[in-house]
Formats: structure tokens, sequence, C-alpha cells
């Protein structure tokens, strides 16, 4: 893909869609990971870095790497920046609900996702901003995300970049080494990588999807790519069983009483 | 409208749509309102009252009649109930944001609607059921629900029922006097009222939509029924500006690099 034509794509759709909404601002959660940072810089690039409000969220059990490498992305870029670490937050949803305690890691991950997606929201709300998404297509197309957590934004600049795209318009810009260089994490648990929870590097997702959903036949894709197909397999069902993720709540229609 | 066969479809709709999902159970939260008394009862129809778990989501400030309510409503479909006071964990999202204390009283309800979308994924990630949404027709069309929050769920069994027929339908159920009463409130604020929000009540804006929905032009629709096309003019703004309320993000597209 022609990078740099896709970047003025994406900076002119985060251009565009504010516009229509009449609003000139956005707040992005900076995880520390390639993704949110190059949504960082696509908005400075789109509205300029004093309409772009950085917002860093993490755990007591965070590393510090993760708080340094998003603080350098804003001071890269000029923009405003708040660390609001949600572990009290989260606490006291638990304290709040005993039955918690035994909520699995992924459970615990889930809610987390929502806290940051309510925190981000608090602040789009008082400055009256949009609140800008991080997925990329892989994770979108899997359902690789919490259902209205990191998946409730306003708008997916990166959704149509597979993950190793990500990383393709990334070596682009002026973007600090070790993002560029750290294993993907959805950083909900301590030393999850996304590789380990998918099963399949993103390489080869990446190298497999693609000409599946352009119409080429699985076995197919399997024998050219020597990718086997139980990998195959459960990648399609992750991407079926998800759908529903990427769709508004189906209503029960009423249609049919309505033309007597 | 037939409402004995808008509930036959309505619970039928819920039984599909779980069955599709491969699960058995459901989570609702029950405000003490009409419409999520109504999806409890259809919830229960459809699956059975072991399957339903109503949870009531009050703060402090909730009036006890809303508790009794949602706990009658509850000991009449002999379903699980719990009370899960939501006002620690506002409390800590107001302590970790410090700005928050300047919050306007929408932005604050915003963030209400959101914990209680995260409390009710909470108790349905952990019991492997599905959330149910309790929107009615006229709030999805207005957007009067908040995005992430109460518009935050799987499905929504009474999302073509108009506010109006919410009542009728819920007038052939068993349904507490008192619920069927009192004055539709999101419950966002002390003494918040639908229709001073809305600025018009529900009877007229059912009554105004159904027809401009059918394509009904609106100049026609106000001389017929006599509502001042200054109420359908802000009623038709509303429903534009939230039209983003009801569908996924929208993904900036690079089909047209793909196809080099």
């Amino acid at each position: 893909m022609d990078m740099e034509k896709a970047k003025d794509i994406i900076v002119d759709f985060i251009g565009t869609k504010l516009g229509e909404a009449g609003i000139s601002g956005a707040v992005v959660g900076i995880s520390g990971g390639i993704d949110s940072a190059l949504v960082a810089y696509l908005a400075v690039e789109a509205l300029g870095a004093e309409n772009v409000l950085g917002i860093h969220m993490p755990e007591n059990a965070t590393p510090g790497s993760e708080v340094n490498d998003a603080k350098e992305v804003a001071e890269r870029l000029g923009i405003d920046f708040k660390i609001v670490n949600i572990s009290d937050i989260l606490a006291t949803y638990k304290d709040t609900m005993p039955d918690i305690s035994e909520a699995t890691a992924p459970v615990d991950g889930n809610l987390k996702a929502r806290i940051r997606m309510s925190v981000l929201y608090y602040y789009a709300n008082m400055l009256g901003r949009v609140v800008m998404g991080t997925g990329n297509k892989t994770e979108i197309l899997l359902g690789y995300f919490t259902k209205y957590g990191d998946g409730g934004v306003d708008l997916e600049p990166i959704g149509d970049l597979y993950k190793t795209e990500v990383r393709e318009m990334s070596e682009m810009l002026d973007m600090p080494e070790s993002i560029l260089n750290k294993a993907p994490s959805a950083g909900l648990w301590e030393g999850q990588t996304d590789e380990e929870d998918l099963g399949v590097p993103y390489e080869t997702i990446d190298k497999v999807l693609e000409p599946i959903l352009a119409g080429e036949g699985q076995e197919r894709v399997s024998a050219r790519l020597g990718v086997p197909m139980t990998d195959i397999t459960s990648l399609m069902k992750r991407l079926r069983l998800n759908m529903h993720k990427r769709t508004s709540p189906p209503i029960a229609d009423l249609d049919e009483l309505r033309e007597d």
C-alpha cells in the first residue's frame, strides 16, 4: 500500500468527520503502544497540536516505561497530556461488587477497558471534543477489543490499516524507537501479549486475512502461504463469533404490524 | 398496533438471538421505570425466570420508591435480583479526575450511564450472559440515551416500540401500578423528567415521528395534528444530530489503495 497516500486519506478523514460534526478537537488515549501513538500523530496533522489532548491511563501495575513512552509521544507532538491512573476506580468497582474478586483476567480486562472509555468520554464531553479510536483493521476484524471499551469511540481513523501496516506507517513518522520495537499488547493484564492471546503472529494473520476477505478460498490461502488450516479456521471462527461487536445492537422489528 | 402480536414477536426475537449466540441467560438493569420493567417481563417470558438477573443500580440520591418498584418487579417475576449502589464508584471517578467537580449535570449523567453499563457487563461476563437493552423507539430515534452507556447493550428488544406503545404493552401485564403511573425519567439527575429535557411530551413526539418516518411531509403533519413546526423542527434536528449514536464508529476507508 502507498503509505503516503494512506496517511493523506486518514488525515483528510479526521478533518472531514470533525468538520461535519462542527467539532474542532479530539481526545486520544495514549497507552504507550504503537496504534495510539500513530493516531495521535495523525490527529495532530489533521487538527493541529492545540486541538489534541492525550490521556495516558495506567494502573499501578503498568510498567513505568509505558508512561515514559506515552509522555514522549505527547512531547514530540507538543500536545496537552494528562495521566489518569485508573487503579482506585477499578478497586472501587470491585469493592462495590464483591463477587468481582473471583473475576478472571479477561473479565477484569474488559472492565478496565470500559473504565478507560468512560474517562476519555468524560474529558471529551467536558471539552466538547470527540474520542478518537485506536483500533486497527486486524483487531476490528477479529473482534480483539472490548465492546463499549476500547471499541467505544467516535471514529476509527486507522481502522482500515492492518496491524503490520500500522507499523509501516509509523516508521515514516518521528516516532520513538521504543514504541516501534515493543511487542504488541492490549495491556489488560501483566505480561499479556496479543500474539499469545490470538495464537498466531500478526504477520501471519494479516497475510491470511487480506486474500480471504478479497474472496480467495481458505484452503488455497493455506496452501499458497504455508499457514496451517487449523490457524485459519480459528481466525475465521473468531471473526464470525465477534461480528456482534462491530454492529449496532439488533432491534426486534415490528414493521409488519405497522403496515396494517 | 396489535400488542399481543408485538409481544410474541419480541419474545421470539429474544429467544432466537440468544439461541444464535449459544447463550441462555440475560442481565437486565431494572431502574424502577416502565421500559426496563417491560424488558424484564419479556425476558422472563422468553428465557424463564431462572435465566434472568435483574440489577438495580441506584445512587445515594435515588428515591427509595425506585428501589421498591424495581424489587417489586423482581418479586412478581421470581427472578434473581441485586442492588449495586454506584455512588462510591462515581465518587472515585471524580476524585481521580479532579476537573470533574465542575462537570455539568449532563456530563455527570453520561458518566453514571457508563458506570451502569460497566456493572451490567461485569455480571454478564462473569455469568456468560447477554446485556438486555431497555431503549424504546422514541429514545433511540431521538438519540435520547448515552452512547456506550444505556445505549451499550447486546440487543434492543423494545427498540421498535414507541414510548406510548411501551406503556400500552405494559398495561397488558401484571405490572405494579406505581410503575405504570410515574413520569418518565432517565434518572440521571434529581428531579429530571424526560419531557422537560425533550421539550415536547411523548404523546406528541410519537404522534409526529411515525408519519414523518413513513414519508409524510413535516408541514403536513404539523397542520394535520396541530403541532407547532418549531417543535417538529427541534425533534428532527435532535434525530439528525444524534444519528452517530446509532451507528458503528466510521472508519477511514482505504479500499481505493488496495485495488492497485
